[in-house]
């Protein structure tokens, strides 16, 4: 049996839908030899805690579903910041799951690099260090034979990234496109059932794929980020925000998607990343596809990615690309291959 | 370096797409510390042949493109059986590539165990041996401490059994539901098109789809013998053909096909594995499907696989199910799998 010590940044959704799957899975990850101890979490919100023995999932999940601070627990250490936490836990992993931001990604990246440097693990879900600072994490990792943890950043726990990677890696990825924002999908989607933009956009406020400011998603840029850690992680190109040829879905009107329809085509933002032989070309724009296209089918919020190979043609995986467990199997998946490795 | 000494027990299609990897695909391999070297080839019609130090895959493929007998080569033993090429080559990996029986599984199944017997590596995109004889032969893969490859049995080089085991397995799989008889597929394809169920059969047969008795895919047989696999393998059942509620397509009419299509559906020959109460129950019948299921938009050719699974909902997988280089590739993905947990 191997004991994983984990660092919790960020007790949210995702947190508590890894916690949930550790409260239920655990007896199961057991038998096969891996253990996975929270020692400490640091939240914003929920407050910052640290036992050395751990806290089992179901405290955790009980005392936030109670709507009670995380510091209302028996604790080593309260307060805690999370620099602190990282430096002073002695975890094994850390598992980063503040909140994006695209621009800077701090606070996330300083967190990871300072685990990392420490000789820990770290696990992310969060866009930000990886697309904008994934060659130089990854590098760092490498330099202290520990692992860099990503696959929940494109497509929730759907392992998109372990499938391009371990899977396809040797059939020679040569183009990747794929829908990989579920809020624009989902508007589409409404909009080829009637809707008009806003309406769509305000059905997607309501059932929580769109935030109150939409721009990240309408605009292509949480799409652009994860082309870039397409390009960079599976075709070990070093893009960044700024190469990917960016668009978004707000000036697509209800005419445009009724002609295109009546052609047999449909319009999706489609995140593409293709070698070239001027290098790596990277866009997010809408594109027509043809409904025979695998990505034509993709409706709501699922999202999808199409590999283009060498030596297997088209391969497409579709699957969820957000939610509480799937972002939390994501963490698991990224754990389990930590042990895997070890 | 780690060198892998193969014998490819036939020399066919899959087995020259598999020579033509190597020899594109070679230096690459040694990038990553894997050397494949063929130290004998023994196919019924192409020759039998055995050099310690080895075959370039050129030569291999130069001879037999050139209609000669692989027996024309500088060998040092010639004519062996595969029963005598397996037991005086000193080989570390059988690649299993001779002809398909779901009735008895041979002569694959024997050379298969006593391959593993020997302590040898096996490798197979037959699914006669692994249909019928998984659980044992994955057991005396076991008890020697070496690995049963079977990626291509299902979806061809398309990582349908990795993606399941390896990256879904974690997440709970319940249900398994697929396309996975590209022969049928291509004729309900061309059926919706307009053509008669026997005009498409003439025309699956010319594109080489189909075969001269083309029982066993339009029966349902080689889908069910996938569905075996798919039980067997991913949610560790033992079941059987017996075991599978099998139909095929060659019921259904134009008419009905026109109808479905009318409702916004379509006929589908679809696999199906579920874990129920009462065990894992398994199927092969023609199934109408909604145009928004994402099987529904896999045409042709084409094969997919749907998991279901607690955690992360569906996910699909789309890809070739057969093909030269794309079942060559599902060879080397095993390889490269037994070269990882070296």
């Amino acid at each position: 049996m191997r004991t994983y010590r984990l660092i919790l940044v960020g007790f949210g959704n995702v947190g508590q839908g890894f916690a949930q799957i550790l409260r239920e899975q655990g007896e199961e990850l057991a038998t096969q030899g891996l253990q996975a101890v929270i020692v400490a979490v640091s939240d914003l919100l929920k407050g910052s805690v640290y036992r050395p023995a751990g806290f089992s999932p179901a405290e955790l999940l009980d005392t936030v579903q109670a709507g009670k601070s995380l510091e209302t627990l028996d604790a080593t250490a309260k307060g805690w910041d999370a620099q602190r936490s990282i430096a002073e836990c002695e975890a094994d992993v850390l598992v980063e799951l503040s909140y994006t931001d695209l621009k800077t990604g701090e606070p996330a990246v300083s967190h990871v690099r300072q685990a990392l440097q420490r000789g820990m693990h770290a696990i992310t879900t969060n866009k930000g260090p990886v697309a904008l600072h994934y060659p130089e994490l990854a590098e760092l990792a490498a330099e202290k034979g520990v692992q860099f943890g990503i696959e929940g950043t494109v497509m929730s726990g759907t392992p998109s990234m372990r499938l391009g990677s371990e899977l396809l890696g040797a059939a020679g990825v040569t183009k990747i496109q794929g829908i990989v924002n579920g809020t624009t999908n989902y508007i589409l989607s409404q909009m080829e059932d009637g809707a008009s933009y806003s309406d769509a956009l305000a059905d997607a406020q309501a059932q929580g794929y769109a935030e109150a400011d939409p721009t990240g998603d309408v605009e292509g840029f949480d799409a652009a980020g994860k082309v870039v850690i397409l390009a960079n992680v599976l075709m070990g190109a070093k893009i960044s925000m700024a190469d990917v040829d960016r668009q978004g879905i707000t000036k697509l009107t209800s005419r445009d998607i009724a002609e295109a329809r009546a052609e047999k085509t449909r319009w999706k933002l489609i995140a593409s990343v293709e070698k070239t032989a001027d290098g790596v070309k990277a866009s997010v724009k809408p594109t027509l596809i043809s409904m025979t296209h695998p990505l034509a089918s993709v409706g709501g919020a699922t999202n999808a990615v199409t590999y283009s190979t060498k030596l297997l043609g088209d391969v497409t995986l579709i699957g969820p690309g957000a939610g509480r467990l799937a972002t939390g199997y994501a963490i698991l998946g990224d754990l389990m291959a930590i042990h895997r490795s070890a």
